[in-house]
């Protein structure tokens, strides 16, 4: 959608402007879904999504009334059984897979350690799973692991520009991070999976930084293999569950090597030899984590309440606008921004570069601004539309400017970075 | 600890018998703690322990305060981080670990597979997993599945009386479930860990029917590797994070292959390398499930509250009366017990054996007695004394004596039950 022919035509000019976008914003009523601390203008989300009250009900009615008076009939009695199901179900809608094609299990470490090995299998006459180098490090240390107890395995780690020209016959799956930790930069999903899958190569997406901060449409893309981080843009709490996505057509040929019961074709039938389900459920291996679970639902359903055009449009909107103040407040203070200008080559969050990013963080933080640091000289800022206002958006770059002018961050309050030993 | 020496040297021979015991009972305050529904005898506890004050304490200030208000600062302020080693070295006082010899992480299925891999690998000139028919399905099914991924690995199941005599230079590793989930039937640690080890092989241990159900002490049997369910005697809640111990001494020698960001020396530097952490650490794979952890840590606190020998001598004390209740009252009605006499010889949970098992557990569930049915003809029964007072087994017995003498299960709303398709 173009942005001219929106609601967010014209970027806000003034903080009164902001208001007023706020006032006729379609999405304010969600807001009151969240439970924010006051006087905080949280921009944490792509690190750690904040509580909605859905997800604290959810938790409550788990533990209160399905733990503690239902006591083991919930697993029938209150669908503790088909959870990993039913809400994979409602992330699958979220990001373009049929029923049947997601579940929520482990974390994403682990699923990534399943479809990665369920890859190379299914491809075993390669041997090579492709990434990139700016990948974010546990795919990197999953793959390592996978490589080292697999054997005659190898990970082609290549700088992010070259990923397709080292798509060749010897590649069994490209493993590839839709949005940089880092940067912010999104991949174009399509293009690249087109382009593994005319290698021969399945095309497995981490969605973990895309999954509720970008539109998706795995089916549209033709993905082969997916997963993604529940306690991110989903709101789902700190170590939610994760998911992952096997479309059907890859359903019989992807096989865990985790052989969990839960997995098992009938899990109480307490059979001596394992047989996997036909559909999702043979992705799951232990009892699922239902309290995390519980959870992560309350956050999806918070997803499923609104119209995805409208958050889209949203979210354009905040994250240009946050990239004109910084121009015009902070560059001139030596800030930078790392992420791509185009709103179609990034994900949800800014990223900031400044020497004394770390310090500068502190700072912010201490006036109630509040996103988060990584090495070596990174700010990042997640803008995500259920819950931040345009106004939050005004007033934490002006903050971000404010201590950039008056240099409080070389307060000796703020000391540098104690290196990690 | 002979029993003519307790307090229960004598076992209640009437219900006013069992209310005075309750009365003296030292841990009967204990029970206050427990958020049982009313009217309600639960017998459940080795299938799913019950709600605690403490555990819905800690899970509602996981949501409200530290995820709610703290948002990701707690990672570092509320304790997060340290989270799955402070649970874990909990635990540890409980099973006779020392500090630092156990971790808190994902699912038992999961752990398994990292044990049992690392295992393999350590004794890499050998091939065979040793393991007994009557183990825990899921058990069997991940080693099913290691040996598909390594590939030339063999599983060696054997009937449970023959575990030793298959201890030969070809084993890498004995994998048995200390109490089996079934008969209740607990096997004697110290002595076949000898065997295993004498053998050559490692001995690794399933506590998940034994936590929280028999002493334990892992050090004085010089348990090789172990890991255990949350969610059973240690009321961690539905799908409680599994824990897993490592003695100091081979912390080096055995690796996970799941190489996640957690298990990195220094998960927050990002480093393209996969390196793990010298201590527990290493053992965990992606971003701990907060919420099923504080109501785990809850659970565990609570055991830590207690004096080990009163609630072993209870605990004792409490099986020992309910199958000489069953022997009286049940027996003549077609009634056996599958489980051994002999204490030290079962766990926490009692099985009876009868045709009509599936309705009789239905009939039973009906008025107040819950406990579970396995196929294909089990009752089993957690006598857990934590929460459970001497009342309680006297009347849940005379319960099923009742059902049996009326024949109430032959009524037509409790069906045959249905075959699992």
């Amino acid at each position: 959608m173009s942005m001219l022919e929106t609601r967010y035509a014209t970027l806000p000019a003034s903080r009164a402007d902001c208001v007023l976008l706020d006032e006729r914003d379609p999405l304010r009523e969600m807001r009151e879904n969240f439970l924010l601390p006051p006087n905080l203008i949280y921009l944490g989300g792509n690190s750690l999504g904040p509580l909605s009250r859905a997800a604290a009900e959810q938790v409550e009615a788990m533990t209160r009334v399905q733990w503690g008076q239902g006591l083991l009939g919930s697993w029938d009695e209150a669908g503790w059984m088909e959870a990993p199901q039913r809400v994979g179900n409602k992330i699958g809608r979220l990001i373009g897979g049929q029923p049947g094609e997601v579940i929520v299990t482990d974390s994403t470490s682990v699923d990534l350690f399943k479809l990665l090995i369920g890859a190379l299998r299914l491809r075993e006459e390669r041997h090579v799973i492709l990434t990139e180098a700016e990948n974010f490090p546990t795919d990197l240390y999953i793959a390592q692991g996978v490589a080292d107890v697999l054997g005659a395995v190898e990970l082609r780690v290549v700088p992010r520009a070259e990923v397709v020209d080292h798509l060749d016959e010897s590649v069994a799956v490209m493993m590839i991070t839709h949005v940089d930790f880092g940067s912010g930069h999104r991949h174009d999903m399509r293009r690249l999976t087109e382009a593994a899958q005319r290698a021969g190569a399945l095309a497995l997406w981490d969605l973990s930084h895309s999954t509720g901060a970008v539109p998706l449409d795995l089916a549209a893309c033709n993905v082969d293999l997916a997963l993604g981080c529940g306690y991110k843009y989903l709101n789902g709490g700190p170590g939610a569950p994760a998911f992952l996505y096997v479309p059907h057509r890859l359903q019989g040929a992807i096989r865990s090597p985790i052989w969990g019961w839960m997995g098992h074709a009938s899990p109480f039938s307490f059979e001596g030899t394992y047989a996997p389900d036909s559909g999702m459920r043979q992705y799951l291996s232990g009892t699922p984590h239902m309290l995390s679970m519980a959870a992560l639902e309350g956050g999806v359903d918070l997803w499923l309440e609104v119209d995805q055009a409208t958050v889209w449009e949203k979210s354009a909107a905040l994250s240009n606008l946050m990239i004109r103040l910084v121009d015009e407040q902070c560059a001139p203070y030596g800030v930078t921004i790392a992420t791509p200008r185009n709103v179609n080559e990034r994900g949800s969050h800014l990223t900031l570069r400044h020497e004394q990013a770390y310090r500068l963080m502190r700072a912010l933080i201490d006036r109630g601004v509040e996103g988060d640091f990584r090495p070596p000289d990174l700010m990042r800022f997640a803008v995500t539309p259920l819950y931040l206002r345009f106004v939050d958006v005004w007033d934490a770059v002006g903050c971000l400017a404010e201590i950039l002018r008056t240099r409080v961050f070389d307060d000796e309050k703020y000391p540098e970075r104690t290196p990690v030993t």
